[in-house]
């Protein structure tokens, strides 16, 4: 016992480590979209690139190898939950995964990334495919080639989900998001032939940008963010960043025409933050003091910004803050038509800009085409044709160009194929998650309209946030809801509140 | 030969590997003292900390001794100021150093700094010695451990101050230090006895901190310090740091009551970041692409905050600007009483708060109880007495508690002994190399009353900047003026501006 003991603090430090530098990594990759001078970039390559380095030389250390082993046949794994169980199971599969990848490979994908952003900027750019083209071709080869060396059962898709949705299978997305699909078709259908078109004229009127800084913070932090464990600043593509314990750091931007970008892009990036910052603080580097995935995470984000922010027992209690802060942009204006403009839903081309309801139908358009564009049932040429008619097929309306259709994200650019499904998981799970919140809190809707968000936080640091990574993404909306991921409460909440909205 | 030229890339590669992990330590060091939150604290020690054991094994890898050795040996090293030699030479010096130094001496070094700082800050709260007296003590013999280990000729304090001002000694010090003095005890003097007093009253009218701001960034883009590759914030103690090339950032505080701190503060991290934008940044990572010394780099913030900063004829091009920015609080100055004010001359106790004529003397002070307390001449319980006789002597006032004596300084208590002297030597290395710009620049104020600071630029970056530690201070200063360091330019210096500012 005492034995083994010696060797998971052993491995825990060896992880601790790792993480150390990882998170030196992450600190210089949000100072690079915030603060560093333009001229900084080479330095910062240098930087990044050598942490990188130390860091997967840190983690495929055979020392690690060794400990994995010992532990696994130790006493201490028995209970499949505990502590060291959950750790060993976790570090052997992304162990397992960093050994099985050839460093040439490694390097080769970095390089293809560096390349193919530069391509798909200046393609999306000159709304020109071709340029992009070849790229996605050879990334798509590098990412088959990255399936094989890791292997995988069932769909290749899911040798490349499996690290930012660790046990989620392609097989399993197909089943849901068909679930999904068609109610969500009709849904918009519904709304688009009711005629009724909710009054968000009020959301771009002037909101000055100091005025936007100070409500958003103020909202963050009434939700329960940290800002002594925290911060909120400035880029131009809004994220959030947990260096460790104590440090969370989410970004926004500000568009004086616009209040939704700021407003809802914090309520999500705080929602992140909060689970970050609920993590527990003694587990730090090893997998208990990490998110599950990319899913869960985002689960947290889309339920304070969608689920919560969009509200009426939200508004209720913000809408007077609201119109404190910018007596001018919301003069005339009443919280029903607040509620209505700030919960519309419309067909549109850019995901990121899409509403409650259609963003999802946007995902499912990424992953149809992932899945046979990794199988080669899809070749590179014809994405824009398919892209154009799935568009049409789910969303009623065309591209009028590539930069508004297969060209608008940077994901592939980066080789992060396999990883669009994890933003409707997180609407997935938030829905089912929130729908069992209301259950087991008696009033929780009720104590927003006061502003008090702790019954929900506290829920969430309860039954997710603590446990770090001890279960599967599966595991946990088990054990929480009592049922495996379903598509239904996402259905009800989008059908009951387009109700409200719409009337339909 | 092309062996030779293939150990120095060796070389070269190996310290841009250690100079690559010292600036992301730099650059986390920046964020802790400008953005970092308050909880970051701990995460950021566990990254700093592996960050120095990483840098040091880096660093002290026997086959940069084995490269060392062999390029010494090799014809490349002939010409004793090539490329080769110096980095040969430089390298050489602080690779036996480090090595010289036992671990477990650095890391109670380090520990102890961590200790006898949290003693310092609250013995300087409390204005009791008692507390700070014994990690003084420690610290001393410490720092006489250290000596011991790294060996020195002459004085002991050559062993400590080597690292500061490489090829510099006490004696030499003292032999200035000597020259300098007396003049300037007797300079104090006749300022004080002529009863004159500068206008100092309109730098503490009220000079808002945006505009404050504002105005600063201007003057130091003015001087030439480039936005793109350098930053400008603010922190509790201003400070300057080169995070590599196209990165260098500088700090300052901004007091609204008064206009003096962060205006010659943001003149003065200005002339630091001038110098590290001025380093060849291909010779990046080894010695040519370093600062020489703290003297040197200090005898550029001191040459643009001081000797350029507070002249008339930068004020003849500043003047209108500063009216503009603060018209309240300017309103009713005339160019004459500003020029007077940001040149006042006053003994007063607090080092960082005084002028440029009385600012050598805090330092001669503080030398001598180095030396002192380092041989053991004097003993630590001694110093607030010794402190505040040698001020009374020197300025000619008496502190009223060791807060505003001997407890005011940080340095002591982060092991920085033989760190002082490194000021004067930087008011000493401007006024000559200043003196010695304006005999080689035909004209060289005059351009400034016309916002043209170029000149003065060029002939720095030419004669100093680009050289990196080519030359030790004293072949630069030689090479540079054709003289050793003298007393006599910053005596002429502080002579020729009291004489206008006081008629004495």
């Amino acid at each position: 016992m005492a034995k083994s003991q010696a060797l998971y603090a052993e491995l825990v430090g060896k992880l601790q480590e790792v993480q150390t530098l990882e998170s030196t990594s992450a600190l210089l990759g949000w100072d690079q979209e915030t603060y560093m001078p333009t001229r900084g970039v080479e330095v910062r390559a240098r930087q990044l690139s050598m942490l990188a380095s130390l860091g997967h030389a840190a983690f495929t250390d055979p020392r690690i190898g060794e400990l994995l082993g010992e532990l696994a046949a130790s006493e201490l794994v028995r209970e499949p939950y505990s502590d060291v169980a959950a750790v060993v199971r976790e570090t052997r599969r992304s162990y397992d995964r960093a050994r099985k990848l050839p460093a040439e490979l490694v390097k080769e994908m970095a390089a293809t990334a560096v390349m193919a952003q530069q391509a798909w900027t200046e393609a999306r750019g000159k709304g020109n495919y071709s340029i992009f083209q070849p790229w996605l071709e050879k990334t798509l080869g590098l990412k088959r080639r990255e399936a094989e060396c890791v292997g995988y059962k069932g769909h290749i898709y899911n040798a490349l989900l499996d690290p930012f949705e660790p046990d989620e299978t392609a097989e399993n997305l197909r089943g849901v998001f068909a679930e999904l699909r068609a109610p969500l078709v009709e849904l918009v259908g519904r709304i688009v032939s009711s005629g009724r078109r909710a009054p968000i004229e009020i959301l771009h009127r002037r909101y000055p940008a100091d005025a936007q800084s100070t409500f958003a913070r103020e909202a963050a932090k009434q939700i329960g963010f940290d800002f002594e464990s925290g911060r909120l600043d400035v880029s131009v593509h809004p994220f959030n960043t947990g260096i460790g314990p104590g440090d969370c750091r989410m970004t926004t931007r500000y568009d004086e025409n616009y209040f939704g970008d700021a407003f809802f892009g914090v309520l999500h990036e705080s929602g992140h933050g909060l689970y970050e910052q609920g993590l527990p603080a003694e587990h730090w580097g090893s997998p208990l003091g990490q998110a599950i995935s990319l899913g869960i995470h985002e689960s947290q984000s889309r339920m304070w910004e969608n689920l919560v922010g969009r509200s009426r027992s939200f508004w209720k209690f913000f809408f007077p803050k609201l119109h404190a802060a910018y007596p001018q942009a919301t003069a005339g204006v009443s919280p029903e038509q607040w509620l209505w403009a700030v919960n519309h839903v419309e067909p549109s081309l850019i995901r990121t800009e899409s509403d409650e309801v259609t963003y999802n139908l946007h995902i499912m358009l990424r992953f149809e085409i992932e899945l046979n564009l990794l199988t080669g049932n899809l070749s590179t040429k014809d994405v824009p044709a398919v892209w154009n008619s799935m568009t049409r097929d789910f969303l009623g309306i065309t591209p009028p160009n590539d930069a508004q259709g297969c060209l608008q994200d940077i994901h592939w650019s980066h080789g992060a194929i396999a990883y669009f499904p994890t933003y409707t998981l997180g609407n997935l799970y938030a829905a089912q998650f929130y729908q069992q919140a209301k259950s087991d809190i008696g009033g929780l809707e009720e104590s927003f309209a006061t502003g008090d968000f702790k019954p929900l936080l506290g829920w969430l640091r309860e039954k997710i946030h603590r446990h770090g990574k001890r279960y599967s993404a599966g595991e946990l909306v088990r054990r929480v809801t009592g049922r495996p991921l379903e598509a239904k409460p996402l259905l009800d909440h989008l059908t009951r509140k387009t109700k409200e909205a719409y009337g339909v």
